[in-house]
């Protein structure tokens, strides 16, 4: 069944509800980035498969939504299609609702499914519609359920205990930290919903959703009980009996609804950019809205868990030198593509302890596919990589005791005087993060001009964030806090982690991002507070022969050359000697 | 009577009202940042005159709110009376309505004056009190009627015309303008509160409120009629002719509540951040909340405001080269003290053609006053200038064609190894923002770091804006746009004005601020969009005998040898002989 035969089924059903339009955001009834094929839905009817977007398909049109690391991927993917492709952040892209107004008219009822959108991005498309003529949202219709006839079914796949050494704190102190601080909130309990939280939370891991160490299940906290709703076949006697003894009941995964109309206390914490819409309009008591308390939590890492980062990251360095001394020696006989080199590089990954697989698809772009900012090659797609110009990796694993995320843009051969500029640039971005300090508390979007003046002076720009929270042994991408140009007041903390990810993509050219993973930690304290600087937590050195060295500050250079330092010391004594030579050569100071 | 005596006047007519508390915000019906002395009262209860400020009175206790800016004034200015300085933005400082529930407990109600604080701010406030075990608040009572014997009256001070040859747009076209942009927003009119909109819209300027070419009263736009509501005294038939002429009709200032309540439209724009909360209560149609957008259109200035802008930055700048000349040779005979050389520059600028008066109260602070962020010389306070440390010395005023805004920090003889480093990271983090290029659409937000930066790695932080917009001959503070810290969404766009006043203040030892006027201009368009940059419209000399010059970049080096050349080329054909001598020395290239 093609894309517009799917259009044709969905468009009986809406004619039959008598709906103008459905909207199919890119999400589950967890808000979660990535999610169980179940859940792909937006993919389904639109074809297009990235982590963002929203379709929407009125009875004559349909459009998709997306930003713009997916804008070159989306046009692919969506080519043949009715689909019409809506640029985010581009000057002239209308507002979805902007456009339903117009497609539709006034007076029109349009639908989406209550339970795959949170609370409050439904609230806001029901004003923002009311504000197009009045137009009606419905939410208590999931039309792919008559339509999707294949749909995969919800997973069951086994949950795992997550080791204390891994973890720091056990689930019942972490529960108890919970409640006080929904204490601190005037709040008596909370339904949390994001997977991340939940498996943060009891200290349990799944694998549910590609690259995402979760489970599928909701938990319910009150000041007396917290239950997890769950499938119990995803449950061992030793999981049963290990949520007991910390305190935590089980209940049937489809009884959360009915679990939040029984909920018998005041009130009740739910965080609307987290609950889905239905859940969010089942609860009877009075509501505190406020962002979840364990969000914050769970990005302070705890020792342990830095320390497990640290292990992760000395892995991971291990990996990519060894995978980066192989592609130096082997890449120039042209037998190689942007596939075989991700798998050799996920098989090098693979051979080291406590590996459990990746944290996300390996982006390899080869030339202008670096120019796609989520490229992620298919058999269709895949192109030999040639000894010249640039291979844009961002790659990342999870190891039991942490997840890894890491950008180099690798010259293969000759590059040309832009691609050795651009590099450049790109690089001092990077580093001028890599060096700043900071008051605690400052927000990441203060500190995202600090990657970008350097590309604005000449006129060039990036549209996705400097860099995101990474989970220990969880989802690669971890908010609320953020490095980006859009306001995220989440203020910046000691103990988080964040990625440090400026790029520069010249589409049909090529692509250049370089990417380390930051802990935040204590800088000084003075009459003026306390102040907060980065550490890098990557371990893998960035290739300098594409780099102007001129247009480097001496600041800039001391960092490298410490940095490149720090690399080698802690890497080469697990290394062989030849792969030793190869990163003294690559870890070599500049001047 | 003392603030004590004033204190218990108060707490009578609470008794009697049976309010637990009472709060005074420091505006006036306008949501005026300076007000006219009839609504002073906040000063009036508490004795604290600093422009931001809230003060909040219970049965028991008083405490005053204030930002950084003030804490030394305040804490001043505070002494002897009951009130409890709070310092917004430091950790510990509970919120307002934190503090009132703690001191009035559960079920108390709390009085503010609902005109003279905005819908947003009431409503807010109301919402945060109800949380507050669900303390009540009334709106309609000012007690200051009862307790203030010799208030102020209104103004009645006289309009006059602000003529087309600086204005650069006819009333009536701005009028249309603003119409058309409210169409955009569907909406049928507006209410004008903010008395510099009104008077930018209307070509019309007054002298109600100190140094604020402003006049007290409200503007009512509909699709047919325009009506200013004001006390007619104000104005000459030469006036009420122009009125007349440019299509607005006029009535009673206090008459504009009924002129809501009678407004026959479908809808109406209020900007809940500045129509007041009793105006917003007493609108019977449906209201489009929104930013008014005269905001925006008045911050972007038209050539003629820019031609008039560059004028009264010549004439500022020659004013403040013979007053630094002056200063420079005259400072060493200590005869002159804050005050007086405060009133010196005022003469020099008064001078100048087309002066009209401060465009706020000269801050002049020697020494340890120079913390002080917002210090105001007084004769108490005033301190003789000795032959060593910095004078902090920000001033402006106001010319037919413009407003100026300028700070210089002054050495007056031998300086600390502190000083010196203290004023250079200052001078560093001011070129930064005169050296940086934004995409068009970029905020304040995003910029304010490039300021901070060098400062926070030496974990120094001032806690003011870095920059805000001015007016063309209108306040010297204008919004939505700003360069600081919080989240200012308002988008910087060619055109706007915006200082850059970065400052490091040592309480008890010195303070150094750097301001420069700035104009935003077209940089470039590239494939990633239309670029901005500044220009400095200030011309005086920065003082590079403070400098280490080690600590600056090559590319500050270039920038301040530029400008200085710039600053030299502009004035030095209309100074005399024995002043371009001296600007000559002030303006040589550093190496």
């Amino acid at each position: 069944m093609n894309i517009n035969q799917r259009l044709s089924h969905l468009r009986d059903v809406m004619r039959r509800e008598h709906l103008a339009a459905f909207i199919f955001p890119s999400t589950d009834p967890h808000q979660s980035e990535y999610v169980a094929d179940h859940w792909k839905g937006r993919e389904f009817i639109s074809g297009f498969n990235g982590s963002a977007g929203t379709a929407v398909v009125t009875l004559n049109s349909a459009a998709l939504w997306t930003d713009s690391r997916y804008f070159l991927a989306a046009e692919e993917q969506l080519k043949g299609t009715e689909f019409q492709l809506m640029k985010l952040k581009i000057e002239g892209t209308p507002a979805i609702a902007e456009w339903i107004g117009r497609e539709c008219g006034a007076g029109a009822e349009v639908g989406i499914d209550g339970w795959c959108s949170s609370a409050n991005e439904v609230k806001a498309l029901i004003a923002d519609l009311r504000r197009q003529g009045g137009i009606t949202v419905r939410t208590n219709l999931d039309p792919l359920k008559v339509i999707w006839s294949d749909r995969p079914a919800i997973p069951e796949n086994p949950v795992e205990i997550y080791p204390l050494k891994y973890a720091g704190e056990a689930a019942h102190d972490k529960i108890a930290r919970v409640r006080k601080a929904l204490r601190a909130q005037h709040a008596d309990g909370m339904l949390m919903s994001s997977l991340d939280d939940i498996a943060w939370t009891l200290n349990l891991r799944g694998t549910d959703v590609h690259c995402n160490p979760v489970f599928v299940s909701y938990l319910l906290i009150s000041s007396k009980d917290v239950t997890l709703y769950i499938n119990k076949v995803k449950l061992s006697p030793e999981v049963e009996a290990y949520l007991q003894a910390e305190g935590v009941g089980v209940a049937p995964y489809e009884d959360v609804q009915k679990g939040l109309k029984d909920y018998f206390e005041y009130n009740i914490l739910l965080d609307p950019d987290e609950v889905n819409y239905v859940l969010f309009k089942s609860v009877t008591r009075e509501i505190v809205e406020a962002e979840s308390p364990v969000k914050r939590m769970k990005t302070i890492k705890n020792d342990t868990e830095i320390a497990g980062f640290r292990s992760a990251m000395l892995k991971d360095g291990i990996a990519m030198v060894k995978f980066l001394k192989w592609l130096s020696e082997y890449a120039e006989n042209s037998e190689y593509s942007e596939i075989s080199v991700s798998d050799k590089l996920e098989a090098f990954r693979a051979e080291q302890p406590l590996y459990r697989g990746l944290s996300f698809d390996t982006i390899a772009g080869y030339g202008p596919h670096g120019a796609i900012v989520h490229y992620e090659a298919t058999p269709d797609s895949d192109v030999p990589l040639r000894p010249e110009g640039f291979l844009l990796l961002d790659s990342g694993a999870q190891y039991l005791d942490g997840t890894t995320d890491i950008t180099r843009t690798i010259p293969l051969g000759p590059l040309t005087d832009k691609e050795r500029r651009v590099y450049t640039l790109v690089l001092k971005g990077h580093i001028q993060i890599e060096l700043c300090k900071f008051p605690s508390g400052a927000s990441g979007t203060q500190l995202d001009v600090l990657a970008r003046e350097v590309l604005w002076r000449e006129g060039l720009n990036y549209l996705h964030g400097t860099g995101h929270g990474v989970g220990a042994y969880l989802n690669v991408h971890e908010g609320p806090h953020q490095i980006r140009m859009e306001w995220k007041p989440a203020p910046l903390v000691a103990g988080m982690t964040v990625t440090d990810e400026p790029g520069i993509y010249l589409a049909g050219k090529f692509g250049v991002r370089i990417e380390n993973t930051l802990l935040i930690t204590p800088y000084k304290e003075t009459a003026f507070g306390r102040f907060l600087q980065f550490e890098s937590l990557t371990l893998c050195p960035i290739d300098m022969s594409p780099v102007l060295v001129d247009l480097l500050t001496s600041e800039e250079i001391n960092w490298v050359n410490a940095y490149h330092q720090r690399v080698f010391d802690t890497l080469s004594p697990h290394l062989s000697p030849d792969e030793v030579a190869w990163l003294r050569v690559a870890c070599e100071p500049i001047k």
